[in-house]
């Protein structure tokens, strides 16, 4: 792979931002990646294990003669980085981000932009439910999809340049309108992950089953949620309030979809939930036929290992 | 490990009967399996893959001289299946099960059944989501729990024989009251396949979002939802309807928490939904201490892989 850009800013040192770094140079995609991040600990982890060519202790810095800047930060604290970098980026440079929400990220961001600058809205879909500068790998984009939402106007050379190099890092690219971004995230990932975490605060709640009763018993199906469950805390609150609409809106179906099924429990429905849950069983295999799982019976086993070094 | 029982019954030969018959012969915990299932063309195929030592037509067949009777089948089959095997019972045999509900299995099982025979009903805490003679695999049980709920006047020696079993094939045994399983089951297993299952056919019913979209872009937390809602519906089915009580309490504190979510983002309240995500890590630390997962950050990662053969 041949490089892309010349120099690239990460601003924010955490999982999807140290991936970048160590994609960026599996495939020799750019002459040199700054990075940089708020918390004085972060960036003497990212130097001690060279996460980045260079840390800088300053975005305003890092941002210096880039000609890609990514912002990866949690999406409630967007608005204040573009402020801090707005005077310091390049002419012509191009500014994308690894939000999980689009159309509030472009609220924040665009308005603060300077003229020459493209800004090319990203989203890929990968994470772990690990956070933090060491937790980083270079595969974590490999075979996912990346979303970009670029706007109308935008430069088509400049979104070609950032497709080639998400592409570079080993993922699937795709173009969508900002909103429709929003709504098929509500679906995928942001309500799931809530429903995860309520399923998981309720039977930390219950006195009547005691936790260790829970983490022994958790083979079954829970044991999943509580991996969807630990995830980064800031960044989910922040993707809740930012894609309220959508998140609330899905949210309303599914309680209506479970206020049916309570019912067909409750009144001994059998045929109901029989249909209900045959049908379901269609969409898995969408799923293992488009690559994005395997079909390997993992589900409540130990030992599940990634492929790539991971640890 | 040396030989448990001399004769081994399997009612039923899905996925938990299939492995049973491959564990029991990995440890030679019996001299002999013998099984047995409804339909021809399972039967058929467990001949053809040699899954049991001998295949029967009919569970009375298959129970005769049997000093162990294992009844695999759905929950909802359990009162037909004993009053068919009951007349052919060996005296001082011991009748046990596998189903994820315990109250209601007993209450079909325990009065078909011959004074002089032992009933011990069990629970193992193990599957996949798939289904069939040909799912099964000798390590399903290795590691995980196994829950039996025998009546306060079971002949001791029979419990430990049981369980010696269950432990020769790799599970780890617990004896509970059957009410409190029903319990522990609602939180860690039950009302988890309910939500998965809605939040699956919620997505599939969304005009908006394209099927297409949603298997494409699933990565991120709706994955592991569809893996759990393609289990088998008739097992699910006979669940929900056996375990009503404790699940209709659990799916009532369910909806509680989610309501109080809900609102926090309606309203803005960043503070409440930032603790609750919290709070929701303690737990999955809990399981990866007791071994129940591992900490690998597969999440979201294609090329998960069970250790073991199963494929």
């Amino acid at each position: 792979m041949s490089q892309i850009y010349t120099r690239i800013a990460l601003i924010g040192l955490g999982l999807v931002a140290g991936s970048l770094s160590l994609a960026t140079r599996r495939a020799g995609l750019a002459a040199e990646t700054v990075g940089t991040s708020r918390s004085p600990e972060t960036r003497a982890i990212a130097r001690e294990i060279n996460l980045v060519d260079r840390v800088t202790d300053t975005a305003a810095e890092a941002v210096k003669d880039a000609d890609l800047v990514v912002l990866c930060v949690p999406v409630g604290a967007m608005e204040a980085v573009t402020k801090e970098i707005a005077p310091h980026l390049a002419e012509g440079a191009t500014v994308t981000d690894v939000g999980s929400v689009k159309r509030d990220v472009i609220a924040q961001v665009a308005p603060h932009l300077p003229k020459g600058v493209h800004f090319i809205p990203g989203h890929p879909l990968a994470g772990t439910e690990h956070s933090g500068p060491r937790s980083g790998f270079a595969e974590l984009f490999d075979n996912r999809y990346t979303i970009l939402t670029p706007p109308p106007e935008t430069d088509p050379d400049a979104v070609a340049r950032l497709r080639a190099y998400w592409e570079g890092c080993g993922a699937l690219v795709e173009v969508m309108e900002p909103d429709h971004h929003d709504l098929v995230l509500a679906v995928t990932s942001h309500t799931p992950h809530l429903i995860a975490y309520t399923m998981v605060g309720v039977a930390d709640d219950l006195r009547r089953v005691t936790d260790s009763e829970v983490i022994k018993y958790s083979a079954a199906g829970f044991r999943d949620f509580t991996r969807i469950a630990a995830s980064d805390p800031t960044m989910w609150r922040d993707v809740f309030l930012t894609n309220k609409d959508a998140t609330l809106e899905i949210l309303g179906r599914f309680t209506e979809e479970l206020f049916a099924l309570q019912r067909a429990i409750r009144t001994g429905d059998g045929a109901h939930l029989h249909d209900y849950f045959t049908r379901t069983r269609a969409i898995r295999r969408g799923i293992i036929e488009a690559g994005q799982d395997t079909d390997a019976p993992d589900f409540g086993r130990v030992g599940q290992r990634k492929e790539g070094p991971g640890e």
